[in-house]
């Protein structure tokens, strides 16, 4: 199994707090919080105050946060939701290239099955997204802009405050997917200045199959699953109370710990950058450097290799890595998002994406700039592209 | 908190067997089953062999299963999944009147929205869905029909086999929720001849947050949650590990121990209908008796009451009861189960549903028939509409 585990961004470890806050509810507190007696009373409660944590952790109120089944389902919540309750109003959605496959598959959905029409905006080489282009982007019957606040492969923070000013100039929804942003950056939604916006719950140390979807209050949607009450008529189905319990608790944390945990992420980030960068040739860092890039994300491309080695290599010696997006991950397509910053097929067929998380230590940080040279350099030297 | 359970058809417990088998995902074996290392792959091999599990269970191929966060996505994606995908065909669907709010809103939806037509059938006044009804109202234009295996307030099991026949006799799809029938009577998805059944985990006694859609090989859906590559690019998102592997092992103890399970509550069952009726007057046992009625439903109108005033005093008993469903609890309108079956709006509300479930005893049934007479009279006697 793997010892030095570098996917943070793939997700998480469920860290002891969350657990503990979950047992009650994985054992003695079954109730279905729809129901009016005591044992279900207590689940309700426990689902209003986990609302409460999580609306608190991003400067939301508690009835703007619907409780969903993950990231990928807020997302599309968030996109289906809002153009089919104003498909009369038009039918015109802007989103950039690197977006989330969650973003990017449902608008593909959108174009191909409901008639709508979709701009995929294009990025600079850091990955950044020029709110100037968004503004260009624009028509009368736009009703949708979604860009994420933070790319999951290369770490970009999008300029989501300007970006949103102009879009709110305009009578048109602003839509963020901040699943790899939170617990990495401060997020505050009005400070932001957006309308909804996607949440996971594994990606802070929270358990899987729990997500939220901040909806502010007055904006029309269509719910994506329709059925009972729950969530005050936006999403139906018996809630997952102990999930919901755990999120909040990770979400919470995630909030409180900011600072601290960001100072940590970013001085292992920078010594591994600087030490990948030192000791090996023919590297590329993917993404921008410093505040505008996540705290905890590492992307290079090596040339002349597959990642898929690399990968395969560092496990064997029990270190968990990315080639790219889990998400996508069993597709021999290259990433989307190198592309879309420039990349050839073929390097961006080479990167590697290490991503930090709490448990990470200094020393592990070393071990991987002490081990990784040997390892690009023996695939290196099999290589026909490499000629050294 | 409530020492006597008797609403096991709106969630159950955890069985101890099941929140062992999710326990080594909550905590060691985190990884993303999209993930190429160890850690991921192990994460992948456990979902495999869960997706197995449930596979077995209901007599389906481990391709034909898709994971959900539980019965109303599982609902919703069967609907709008075969819908959406074959508009182009036509754009009506047959249901019953009695279908679960998953079903119904979401039709409502597809009506109100996406110019679909959709015909209710009437039930009779035992809940059954005649299927010389359903032959009736298939016309050129009929894409999907979905009734359910059984009923979640009042226990009617459909006669789904004879449905299915008429509904395969033309090109039409069949979609059947058998969230409440699942581990109370057979399912096997050959034998009744349906292409689309959908499952909950927290109904037999598996955690919240999870459940299934069967689609047939071969059937066409367009995925309710887009993005990753996920269930065969039909449901994106990271996987639910630990409540995928918990779910299947409630599937899996659900079959095995049908038999059994089956045996010990309809002995309860039938003790406390024959209990009820015997001893409380004006009483009217809603659903069929019998083998066509779930083994652990029982759903009774008391006349000239309330029946959320009997729930209350319930509750302060320490027993667990429910008016109807839990997905509507919470709203003032009657059940539109009981208003199909013929009930006033009066009698519809004066309805009490004790659900059986594995946990419950001989004794706590005695009790029950024991003190319910107390609680409907004086109820009764506070009720302007009672003469005695």
């Amino acid at each position: 199994m793997n010892k030095i585990y570098l996917d943070h961004a793939a997700t998480t470890p469920i860290i002891p707090e969350v657990l503990a806050a979950m047992e009650p509810y994985l054992k003695d507190y079954y109730g279905n919080p729809s129901s009016v007696y005591s044992l279900g009373q207590r689940a309700a409660h426990a689902v209003s105050e986990a609302r409460e944590k999580v609306a608190r952790a991003i400067g939301a109120k508690e009835e703007e946060i619907i409780f969903t089944s993950g990231g990928s389902e807020a997302d599309n919540t968030a996109i289906k939701g809002v153009v089919f309750a104003l498909q009369n109003k038009g039918k015109h959605i802007v989103t950039s290239k690197i977006e989330h496959p969650a973003i990017l598959s449902t608008c593909e959905q959108l174009e191909k099955h409901f008639g709508f029409e979709v701009t995929y905006l294009d990025v600079d080489k850091e990955g950044f997204v020029d709110p100037e282009d968004v503004r260009k982007a624009l028509r009368q019957d736009t009703i949708l802009v979604s860009i994420m606040l933070a790319n999951n492969e290369i770490g970009t923070i999008e300029p989501i405050k300007e970006i949103s000013r102009i879009v709110k100039e305009r009578d048109i929804y602003f839509h963020t997917d901040a699943v790899q942003a939170m617990g990495q950056i401060p997020i505050d939604v009005n400070e932001l200045g957006i309308d909804l916006l996607s949440l996971s719950s594994h990606k802070i140390n929270g358990p899987k199959g729990m997500g939220a979807l901040y909806v502010k209050r007055g904006v029309k949607l269509l719910p994506l699953i329709a059925g009972g009450a729950q969530e005050r008529n936006r999403r139906a189905g018996t809630e997952n109370v102990a999930g919901i319990v755990g999120f909040a608790k990770a979400m919470e944390l995630a909030s409180e710990k900011l600072e601290e945990n960001v100072a940590f992420l970013r001085k292992l980030r920078n010594k591994l950058i600087n030490g990948i960068e030192k000791n090996i040739d023919h590297v590329i860092l993917n993404g921008p450097r410093d505040e505008h890039r996540l705290p905890n994300n590492v992307n290079f491309s090596f040339r002349y290799i597959e990642g898929e080695s690399i990968l395969l290599n560092l496990d064997m010696l029990g270190i968990a890595a990315s080639s790219g997006s889990a998400c996508s991950s069993g597709s021999l397509d290259p990433s989307h998002v190198l592309l879309a910053i420039g990349h050839s097929h073929e390097t961006a067929h080479g990167s590697l994406r290490l991503s930090l998380g709490k448990g990470n230590t200094e020393e592990e940080i070393d071990y991987v700039i002490d081990i990784l040279p040997g390892i690009i350099n023996k695939i290196r030297e099999m290589s026909p592209l490499y000629e050294g």
